[in-house]
């Protein structure tokens, strides 16, 4: 949104008090998780992906999903791998070790029990994730090639979300720390 | 492809003697995880969402991710959904408990033990799912409204899938065996 400069009325959910739990966020989303978008027919559009979709085809300025089939695609597949391999990791690492949150190892209204061996897969899984991400940015100036795209922003999220467990960037990492330098410098990275 | 009625070549790789892991088949998806498709100038794209983004703007007829920008999202977020709390239930099952897979509770080139409390965790996260797409069925036709989609053939998936790990539709889901009929009796169900 910041990036498309999309100025849209923003309700803050309360998680660590269960807000999304309450029957008003439900309506909004059954299935508790944040963000949801509210269309002005009322209709509500839950997840990540789909509602980066939805602003990206109301309002196509700047290009963050791509504009050919082929680039649309390549964004779409690295955005799914960093959710696979480098988000879910630092969810895995966070919700099976905080104190905060036993039995609340997934979202959701289900009180899953943490797993601590999957806090433990989570870190190994991230330091993975960071090495997968320096090959790829070895050869190109942004995750899914030459032009910045939503692609670097659900990077840009894993790696700032790994300060939660602190699994910091390893140093030899030059590739990523100069893409995080000019992915994170944006005026919409503060948004 | 099948509701298409697109033909490309296919090349079957054998994951189970592990020829997804040979440097063939890393030069097409270095993360050594199937599907993948390899176009014409010799890019390859990888995961199913952006595989099928691709088909559908090549081929859009039929529309399978939808037509408008609210459909398209909202298409988008219940394949999201399927993925995360259907697919990923079954993965988790299945991986961490099949003899087969020790040592392979996830796809991609390192080793991770499997971790029996997951296989659980997938079982009844599965059951959880289950009611959750009934209670969405009992409601529309298909699973992301009323024109059969993408996520129709996701959540079909994830069903037909369920068999490797012996967790059945619950009898009394009335709305999503209807609708499980429904979509499984289509001639591209047997594609």
């Amino acid at each position: 949104m910041a990036e498309k400069r999309i100025e849209i009325e923003a309700v803050q959910i309360d998680c660590a008090s269960g807000e999304q739990f309450e029957d008003s966020f439900r309506a909004v989303n059954p299935d508790c998780v944040v963000p949801a978008l509210e269309l002005d027919n009322g209709t509500c559009i839950s997840e990540v992906v789909a509602i980066c979709h939805y602003l990206e085809d109301k309002y196509p300025e700047p290009a963050l999903m791509g504009t050919t089939g082929e680039e649309k695609a390549n964004i779409l597949m690295w955005n799914s791998k960093i959710e696979q391999q480098g988000l879910s990791a630092v969810a895995d690492a966070f919700r099976n070790s905080a104190k905060g949150l036993k039995g609340r190892a997934l979202t959701g209204l289900i009180a899953y029990p943490q797993i601590p061996e999957l806090a433990a897969r989570g870190r190994g899984r991230l330091e993975e994730f960071y090495h997968r991400l320096d090959r790829q940015l070895a050869e190109n100036s942004y995750v899914a090639a030459n032009n910045y795209s939503m692609a670097d922003i659900s990077a840009m999220v894993a790696v700032d979300f790994s300060a939660w467990i602190k699994v910091p960037l390893p140093e030899e990492l030059a590739n990523v720390h100069r893409w995080y330098e000019s992915v994170s410098s944006r005026p919409s990275a503060a948004a």
